[in-house]
């Protein structure tokens, strides 16, 4: 390929965005921003995209069939699975203007995952004992309804995904597939070069299963997942469901204190507040109000420093889904408005659950449900009865300890590459799927769902691939393995060895991006080189005869090597 | 591949569809109708669909650059050309509930083309006369808010396509490359088998050019598109285009009779009308009124039996769109219910164009713009003016002639497979899209856009290579070329034969499905085998010992080979 010809270009000036894969990917000229969260894929950025689905795929064909299913559908699939009013990332097509609506006035889903498509599809075909086990995956392109889209690649409203679903006639099946698919993904990882830094992680296992569900996770500095990792059980969990023990309180010598209720106008947000009221973070108090699937209103109280993960409320609560409360429930519960909610005369029927730092406070500052009012020095056995229990309500944070062995855990970045799912039978119930066993008697099936984000591993490649000059591409993924760089070929002795070089290694099939511009200097093209990322770099000039200089992206080291020599490098 | 683990199976009791291709697709196994218009792609469809998109990518790598750009952009740039109000079968998408909507309320456009994207994305990367021409394609899912999909997969709501879009320094330029890609599109239908069969036909230049716009047109009797070809001329129009010449009328020695209003309750549509007043069609008058984009109400009349060309008016009416005026504004200005509009009496405003259909009538019948009425005996000169002009505003028909020569059509019914627009200026206009020439002046860019359906073309090999017993694919395209019977494989021998053919073939890489179920006879496995319709039919059985049988999917004849005949077939 010519570098002349190939459509999108090297941009150094070009915007800086907040993620390091932006940012490189775009002055590289390998993507291309629409709009927040959604990107072009230039003819780099194809190229890298679609070896890292070839790499996917050879993986995939062994373990299961590709389809390709639509990426709308009708909502009363959703409806079936009673997701359609409750996935947060879900969107749905309208018709965009009036004379489209005059056309045709349906509503459909924009899937975002495919539950709800492969399930009855499978329920079509299959459903004797002899059928199962099954597997079925796609490349896609998903919609998700994004609300913050910050990280370049790593998360978009829209993207490419590799999604699997497999079917079993019984629990233990699906656990030993499972196991297959995990060995399958490590597989995929280790191809793309994030086999090292990759690890298996515990995560929300949603409410398929009791158990957790699995993601895989890649160290990443700029990832978005926090994992908690503890070294002698050897376990990690995303920070959303790690278990977490906060550190004591060193408080058992104070002495009750008076329970006081204070003004503090706006004051909004535990930091702010212990700043105002002048007392340590520790002793103001989180509660946050939330609503579930059997329209509780729920509180949950954490000590302050912490935050509430959702997850483990709705475990706890055993719900199938909760929500913070909307504005409109948290005022009529409270009476107040929102950012006053405390854990003193809640109505009856708001249960509040307690996590375990609230354990032994003395003293402590709690919302007073008044508009604008806090209430300090609230002490249990006094204002409020002592709390029957405690729960893990928390979400944890670097200091805390694994309760299993009470060791603290080491806590880092990540960036999610891939999660498989316990499902269970959450949609093949939804659907009424069963199958006949050998004695003619219906059986649940169950099934598993195994997710891999394309066009998000680009994005993580390039934050672990990268130095200050550009990015340092996985020869297995780069866009082209030779970056041949022609110098001064004005001069005709040059200009023929610099053709015949990238003649041979066209014709024999080796991928290589020459740079043929005769209006940039050395400099330039060394830079885009650089920029761009292919990990072997020749380049021939009046100085390199009839030799080829050889370079790879991330040595300094270079060499002179024959034509030959070049070829037998691959 | 063996038969016994594909996803996907032959269903003969499937459902019988409106067409047959979504009957034998589905049938056969290749596609699973999610809703009217949607399809998931089993298995054995998308090995279809991939090869298809493989020729296609092949042909066009000659000729372009791909890229992959996203399925949704940001209202705005549609706001940009204006299209996002006046495109009928846009679509966008909104949160899909209440959590979503909290979460991030935007909405998005869905594209149906991409003229929106890679405008602005050219613009940033090449604005020096030097940078011209250049290229680039996808290959992508698209969507349409299409009020019947009932043609299986030619035509739907969710379709694959490929779209290429050329920027040039001329309108010279653009009019070379419009050649090149017409040749690189007959490679291509070559290519898929679809090349004797397909022809160029003008169509529809939309607002972009004064000139057509090029469909290629693969005949078919159950396509949805009607050619009018004059074989003299050898030129062919899509029918929206047609120009056309309406048989003359033989009424020249009619007496005019006295024009009367006649009660004709809910009587609507001329066929039921000449029935009720007892008048030939030819003496009825269909009257439309349109809305354009310079809010104008436009009259049309054609002579009853034809329809309105809504291509012709907004041509003649110089309009950049025009749809059939809403409810409330035929109410508003015909002051009776829709249905009953005429050419007499209606306001000053409103300018009646009328067709050559409707020059040299007596004695004619038009809508009374009073609710339930209907005048006859209308005569020019007497009841309303001779018209100045006569236009051609109606749809062609059979025994219409082509004028240029009044030689009468042939017509015929075909499926799009393809087309090429000259945009010329329109997009980059909007996008405020130039280029410095070499003199450092700013001047206009020309754009070219080119597509094909691939899912459509799929759909159309079915409908153009079928026979009563299923699919007859051509080779390119086939899921596999061999399709491997075994018959009485409980007997040792042949078991160990056949699966020595399959073994050879795969290690060869030759694609082969092999018919490996122990369950089934042998007729259904042929019935199967010709509903599949993979091009090369081998069975191995007691019968054929050492040797193979050998059949073609579209003969009769079978033979008996050695496996190395066979591997000599390809």
């Amino acid at each position: 390929m010519l570098y002349s010809k190939l459509f999108g270009k090297t941009n150094k000036n070009a915007k800086e965005f907040n993620s390091i894969n932006a940012t490189l990917l775009e002055k590289a000229g390998f993507i291309d921003k629409t709009m927040a969260g959604v990107y072009t894929f230039l003819p780099l950025g194809l190229r890298v995209l679609t070896k890292i689905e070839d790499i996917i795929r050879s993986e995939m064909d062994k373990i299961s069939s590709e389809v390709f299913m639509p990426s709308i559908a009708p909502k009363e699939l959703w409806e079936q699975t009673q997701r359609l009013l409750t996935i947060d990332v879900l969107m749905k097509t309208v018709p965009a203007n009036e004379f489209a609506k005059e056309k045709n006035a349906a509503e459909y889903v924009l899937n975002s995952t495919h539950e709800e498509i492969i399930t009855p599809i499978a329920k079509k075909f299959y459903s004797s004992y002899k059928d199962f086990p099954f597997a079925v995956y796609q490349i896609q392109t998903k919609f998700r309804n994004e609300p913050r889209a910050k990280s370049g690649l790593m998360r978009t409203r829209e993207f490419r995904m590799k999604d699997l679903y497999s079917f079993h006639s019984s629990e233990a099946d699906l656990k030993k597939y499972y196991e297959i698919v995990k060995q399958s993904y490590w597989n995929i990882f280790k191809r793309l070069g994030l086999g090292k830094e990759t690890l298996l992680v515990l995560a929300s296992g949603g409410d398929f299963t009791e158990d957790y569900s699995h993601e895989f996770q890649t160290r990443c500095e700029t990832g978005e997942d926090i994992i908690f990792f503890e070294n002698k059980s050897n376990i990690a969990y995303n920070r959303e469901v790690a278990p977490s023990l906060a550190p004591k309180l060193n408080n058992a010598s104070e002495k009750e204190l008076p329970l006081k209720e204070i003004e503090g106008k706006e004051i909004i947000g535990v930091e702010e507040l212990a700043k105002y009221l002048k007392i340590p973070v520790e002793k103001t108090t989180k509660t946050l109000l939330f609503e579930n699937d059997r329209s509780e209103v729920i509180a949950i109280a954490v000590r302050g420093g912490y935050d509430v993960s959702e997850e483990k409320v709705r475990k706890v609560t055993k719900s199938h889904w909760i929500k913070l409360a909307r504005a409109k429930v948290v005022k009529s519960i409270t009476k107040a408005e929102v950012g006053y909610a405390g854990i003193l005369n809640l109505p009856k029927e708001v249960k509040v659950y307690m996590d375990e730092s609230m354990r032994d406070r003395k003293n402590f500052e709690t919302g007073a449900n008044r508009t604008h009012y806090h209430t300090i020095n609230v002490n249990f056995g006094r204002d409020l009865p002592e709390p029957e229990q405690f729960y893990d309500l928390k979400v944890a944070k670097e200091g805390d300890f694994y309760p299993e062995n009470r060791e603290k855990y080491e806590v880092f970045k990540a960036a999610e590459v891939g999660n498989i799912f316990p499902l269970n039978t959450k949609f093949t119930k939804a659907f009424g799927y069963t199958y006949t066993d050998n004695e003619g008697k219906q059986k649940p099936i169950f099934m598993g769902s195994y997710g891999i984000g394309s066009s998000r591993i680009m994005g993580v490649l390039v934050e672990k691939f990268h130095d200050n000059n550009g990015i340092i591409w996985p020869e297995s993924v780069a866009p082209f393995q030779f970056h041949l760089i022609g110098l001064d070929i004005a001069d005709e002795k040059v200009k023929s060895q610099v053709g015949k070089v990238y003649k041979t290694l066209e014709d024999k099939n080796i991928e290589v991006l020459f740079d043929d511009r005769e209006d940039k200097t050395a400099g330039e093209k060394f830079a885009d080189a650089d920029l761009i990322g292919i990990p072997h770099r020749l380049v021939v000039s009046k100085r390199t005869g009839a030799k080829i200089e050889y370079k790879k992206r991330d040595k300094k080291e270079t060499q002179l090597l024959s034509l030959e020599e070049v070829l037998n490098l691959l």
